[in-house]
């Protein structure tokens, strides 16, 4: 099913992926362990890795490669095809596009730090608009090679085949749910009774220690996984070396711990990768909003679930011997479940997030188009956000600049946090139609059964099915925003 | 001075170290923080790595430019015949016999652990007669290259320029003094009161806190070093992102701290290089007795004196509340520099120390000429210990077992251990002609102006003199093994 150009393909893309796996130890590195003082020099490593990956990549003989390969099958036919699009990607730009590009994404990273401190898009607002001149450069490139809408083009860089047109009705349809649910679920929430805060202080180590040890409950083993510190979370490494992070404040437990739930649900992610696909793009995750969808199946699904905030309340109430009052799963619920309408998207509630996404996805697509300049964003944002939520920011440090993203040169990712939550639901629907027991289990923290669900359906497909099918191949149809909906009705609109 | 290919040729280097030195870091997470369960893909990542260098090195390119590259100047002509050189090493050998090499190298030295571990030489021997054989192939290949001997071919590679002519006059006559100089040590020594012992426990954590303190006292700056716990201790990394590690002991405070004075002079060395030539052959260190050469001047030159051992000990009796009989600097001397005719290099005495390299030096020379062959090494081995130290190993595993080094396939290394040490005492001697009060500093644990002496003559000067001309350079002559047993004269005879 398979010829020697292909074979010769697989071989490249197995040292394409090792020195990938070899960046992402040094980024790792970088934010865990590296003295400061290393700083100039790790630039210059991750350089001459992106510089030879680049390179095998979009070698003279890889075109001849990819033209003469011929593959078939449920996984040699899509790791040529994912191969294909590899290629066409890394070749479609000019290379003075390129360097353009990373010029101008970094300097204008670097100022957007002192204009979101200062509150002062004047501060950005030139460097902003070469970045975002550039951005449409480089969605013209990548459209007209991948045959796509330029916005789509910049998308399908993040989630591979998700388009506008996959996410535009899904969001208006949450958009004109969350319009009468939102006030719904906060006049019921008025009702309750007021949460009993967590009183810290938490002692650093004694939460490193919990986190950890839910960690390995949830299915993560010691023997492949660290767990460190890092300014801001992440997951990385390799499917049998993963690296996740979090940090500590030792007022607020639940920040580190819901951060690690969220990271150990991208981690259990990688370490159900098809290994003998290991380092050919079929053998990797099946796209950022695909990753996102395991993080929070994890962290908003399971480990939010009245079932698991009890388990998770005897765990603190042993751990920091917190009161029940404090500890009870209803009172958790309270707490973490919290609906409330913000300014900031990184601190907003399961409810409300996705229009907080919406409202950028509205707004860098008017972008990529044309149809909106940098210098009318800030009112354009305040606009959408009072559509949305009914609230404007008193200031854009709370506005469009509150976000790395665009000023980093990110365009077309924001969708994938919504698409993920709303995944989430659905692969969550499938599993308690799959495993009626799923909550007994989840009082135990074991999520051992959802798993093995997840391993068998999501994770060991690696990248061989698109998004949509990947969610068809699990729950029978492709993204319905209907079970994210009807998920945050029974969450936060029963009674 | 330059041309455009010579250009070519150190951007080529740049990328190739730059490369080097994340696969460096990747050794290091291997060796400190990797969960056990990332070997496999660990060595598929170095693999790559070192896949990529090597081809870069041995490019067709590469040799057209080598042919064409003009370069003159006190750094660039070194720097091109470096580049000259590691070209002519990497492309001496066909593939065939690097891959068969390195097949049966990781073979035998999964095997001699077991026959290390068997006192059982006759469980490795076949598989050391390989290595031994691929060896001779080795050396001729690179002999005919480099127009050298064979033997003195691979010593080239640990440092370059050295060959057995510069190296068996000095250790001859270091035998021929140890012989008479040895019986008098033992004498004199013994109608010294016994040491009085460094009673523990150690608290690992206190051990740390010591063993930093001290190597940053030492000059080693912690914005660009780090120290970590690993089996083997070892230093890497980048000049300015130092990796060094140690292992505690909780019953012996003397193996970290020693271990981290001697690691912290490699490290010194390393961040004197000259930044200007990062990447470059020419900025790197001048070779493995070079290198030994600046842990040595620290951890034994400077740190066992008598000034330094009082400022230790103080530090010693502060950290772990040790009684000042055993913490006086007279004491610790009895200790750590007690001389013992003993079966292991790694444990021996700075006096006795040589005379276990010379053994190896006389027997690996005799491997690769064919005058020795492996299923003799047992007896030759014994008979050779005789001679030097009139002690005969009860076992193999306290003989020619004991050192990975030859089941690794490391012929022609051992050497630069001596090499150093008589450097050490080369330059100390220098540096003591010209800092008259440099007992005063070390009483005060201050190594500034030693490390500022060497820093100059000797860190900055990179690889751009070989290792007798960076000894003349810093000392006025080449090698002189006077300086050496004139130190050990003074330091093991003197009353």
């Amino acid at each position: 099913m398979t010829n020697p150009a292909y074979g010769r393909l697989k071989a490249r893309f197995a040292r394409i992926g090792a020195l990938e796996e070899a960046a992402g130890i040094l980024r790792w590195d970088e934010s865990v362990v590296m003295p400061v003082g290393g700083a100039h020099a790790r630039g210059e490593q991750l350089a001459a890795l992106a510089g030879v990956t680049h390179e095998l990549l979009t070698a003279p003989e890889m075109a001849d490669d990819l033209a003469a390969a011929e593959a078939a099958g449920d996984w040699d036919g899509p790791n040529l095809a994912l191969m294909r699009r590899a290629h066409a990607r890394a070749t479609a730009l000019p290379v003075a596009l390129v360097e353009a590009v990373a010029r101008a994404n970094t300097a204008c990273e670097k100022v957007w730090r002192e204009a979101r401190r200062d509150a002062d898009f004047a501060k950005v607002a030139k460097l902003l608009t070469e970045v975002v001149r550039l951005q449409r450069e480089v969605a013209s490139g990548l459209a007209a090679r991948l045959d796509l809408d330029p916005y789509d083009a910049l998308m399908d860089g993040y989630q591979p085949g998700i388009g506008a047109a996959d996410v535009e009705p899904v969001f208006e349809a949450y958009a004109g749910w969350l319009a009468t649910a939102l006030p719904r679920a906060e006049a019921l929430q008025a009702r309750r009774p007021a949460p009993v805060p967590l009183e810290g202080p938490f002692d650093a180590e004694l939460q490193e220690k919990l986190c950890r040890w839910l960690s390995e409950r949830l299915g993560l083993e010691p023997g492949h996984a660290r767990l460190d510190v890092s300014a801001h979370p992440f997951c990385g490494g390799h499917p049998t070396d993963i690296r996740i992070t979090t940090a500590y404040d030792e007022d607020n437990v639940a920040k580190a711990v819901l951060g690690v739930l969220h990271e150990t649900g991208h981690a259990l992610y990688e370490r159900g990768l098809p290994a003998a696909w290991s380092r050919q793009p079929v053998g990797a995750a099946a796209g950022m909003a695909a990753h996102e969808s395991q993080s929070l199946i994890v962290e908003m699904q399971a480990c939010r679930s009245d079932a698991f905030l009890g388990f998770l309340g005897r765990e603190l109430a042993d751990g920091f011997g917190l009161p029940e009052a404090a500890t009870s799963a209803a009172n958790l619920a309270r707490i973490w479940r919290r609906v409330a309408r913000g300014f900031i998207r990184v601190d907003a509630d399961e409810m409300t997030y996705p229009a907080h996404v919406l409202l950028r996805f509205r707004l860098e697509r008017a972008m990529i188009r044309g149809e909106l300049e940098v210098p009318d964003l800030p009112a354009a944002w305040n606009e959408g956000l009072r559509g949305l939520l009914g609230i404007v920011p008193p200031d854009d440090a709370r506005g469009c600049l509150q976000d790395i993203h665009w000023h980093d040169g990110a365009f077309g990712y924001f969708p994938s946090y919504t698409l993920g939550a709303m995944a989430a639901a659905q692969l969550m629907a499938a599993i308690r139609r799959d495993l009626p027991d799923l909550d007994a289990a989840l009082a135990e923290g074991d999520l051992s059964g959802m798993l093995r669900w997840l391993n068998l359906r999501v994770h060991g497909q690696g990248a061989r099915l698109g998004f949509q099918d990947l969610l068809r191949h699990a729950t029978g149809k492709p993204l319905d925003p209907a079970d994210f909906t009807a998920h945050l009705a029974r969450r936060y609109l029963d009674g």
